[in-house]
């Protein structure tokens, strides 16, 4: 499958990219450098960083171009899920089979950790921006990911979901926490590859669509996945979702209508992309893979 | 005294733009924009702020210019009180005589809120910076807070405090305690304050040592308040820092030692600020009532 040589690549400038952002050094930070460190490599898929490259890629721009914001998608991905994994948030004990942040650096450090990724996002598309010629592409794609990860993004999402846990949810507060907790950084990482190629505000708002459905897609199937799944394969336990009461789409909706809203944004995705040809191929073949995962 | 005519001024202004920068609608994100709102106005002194506009107003500019940035510094300065009030740091009930953050909203919001203001503080620095003619200005202001804030700044002082509290410190890890938990962001507002008045590098330097004599002064006589101080007065237990067995100047030093620091910081800033004259006025009064201040 030549989708998966090119998503390997990707991972692999990622991973460097990202090992190079943190220098452990002697220094009395080192600790927190540490644990930033043990989350950032604790197996993530890099969805979010690969979108932003290969829309980046697809559009004709060096994929270089839009690493230092792929980078800062992933910091702030994983400094989500430090602070998420708190016991005062979700309270979990693994995360993808090994032991939250907090876990193995106690409370204190986990919660510097988070902060740190978080300001490390910003330094590290600071940095890159000042080294543009053309600088209003890098404060663009800047400005996506910030205002994705904000109060009326992603921590937006994520209140709402602390807030409404164990509580009967309605179709509208789903949808807020969907859209805000996951959707707005998937989306951020589309829009943000594609400000990075230099296009204009009609073709951006093409991307986020594309994003947008791309991330709805995700994200009911991985509550799919959860009910479904394997827990060996999860690397947490299965159901932990529905225990806890949380927000899904089939605990709403159920599995078969879930299902069938999978299905329609993946087509979705597909019909927006058909314009690109076979520059798409990637963007395709990734989309399909991961509503037909099982993991 | 004209000094806190200007003064005044200057946190209107400040206040103002804070309170416009957060709009607490009937939307699910409500109640952690209503617990940054909380710490955001429970009684700072707004210094930092006031340093950025004092210095930009100092070099010729209109203080509007340096505003987005300055409010962008007390949100910081702001998130990093609410995570160390936290009971996984120094687990404070109180703070200038108001319960927490934690207190008030529970520990789970209170992470987010300090999240959503880390957050809203570059948002609010990007938007600005995309409305700039010359966008390198804004860049440059918003890297110097960006490094001051990060794991090299900020937060390596802060998880040093925490990894040695209780502990015996010597000079070397003092001096890093200060220099980073505190110095590195009255530092920044400093310079930052100066980028926004278009300085080129050697310029910016010079503020940036004047920023760090500010700090340093400032950060020692808060240590010497804390052991001679009123609490009525601080709105703080008195010796809370001792009682923790925290880094503090005069407990390394003695407090004599520690006044003859702060004499001699306040010196080279005064002295530094000579080339400006009278526009320095206010910054010379500023500095002089901060090292002069019983609370």
């Amino acid at each position: 499958m030549e989708w998966k040589k090119t998503m390997n690549h990707y991972v692999e400038m990622i991973n460097s990219a990202l090992e190079g952002s943190i220098e452990i050094g002697e220094k009395p930070n080192a600790k927190v450098m540490e644990a930033m460190q043990y989350s950032l490599f604790a197996g993530g898929k890099r969805l979010r960083p690969v979108l932003a490259l290969a829309v980046c890629d697809l559009l004709g721009k060096p994929v270089e171009r839009a690493l230092p914001y792929a980078c800062a998608l992933e910091m702030i991905h994983t400094y989500s899920l430090i602070h998420d994994d708190l016991p005062a948030m979700d309270d979990d004990d693994t995360r993808r089979g090994k032991p939250t942040n907090h876990k193995v650096y106690g409370e204190g450090i986990a919660i510097l950790a988070g902060d740190g990724l978080l300001n490390l996002a910003f330094e590290t598309m600071i940095h890159h921006a000042l080294t543009l010629d053309e600088s209003m592409d890098g404060l663009k794609a800047m400005q996506t990911v910030a205002d994705a990860s904000g109060v009326n993004g992603m921590i937006g999402g994520q209140t709402a979901d602390l807030l409404n846990e164990g509580k009967k949810m309605d179709e509208e507060m789903l949808a807020y926490i969907h859209r805000h907790k996951t959707g707005a950084l998937i989306t951020a990482s589309v829009k943000a590859g594609a400000y990075m190629a230099g296009v204009d505000e009609v073709e951006a708002t093409r991307w986020e669509k594309i994003g947008y459905a791309l991330g709805m897609a995700f994200q009911i199937q991985d509550d799919l996945l959860d009910i479904e799944g394997d827990a060996a394969e999860m690397g947490k336990p299965v159901g932990s979702d529905e225990r806890n009461e949380k927000a899904t789409y089939p605990a709403l909706y159920g599995i078969e209508k879930s299902r069938q809203k999978v299905d329609e944004l993946t087509k979705e995705v597909l019909e927006t992309l058909k314009p690109y040809g076979e520059k798409a191929d990637f963007l395709r073949s990734l989309t399909e893979a991961l509503v037909n995962r099982r993991s």
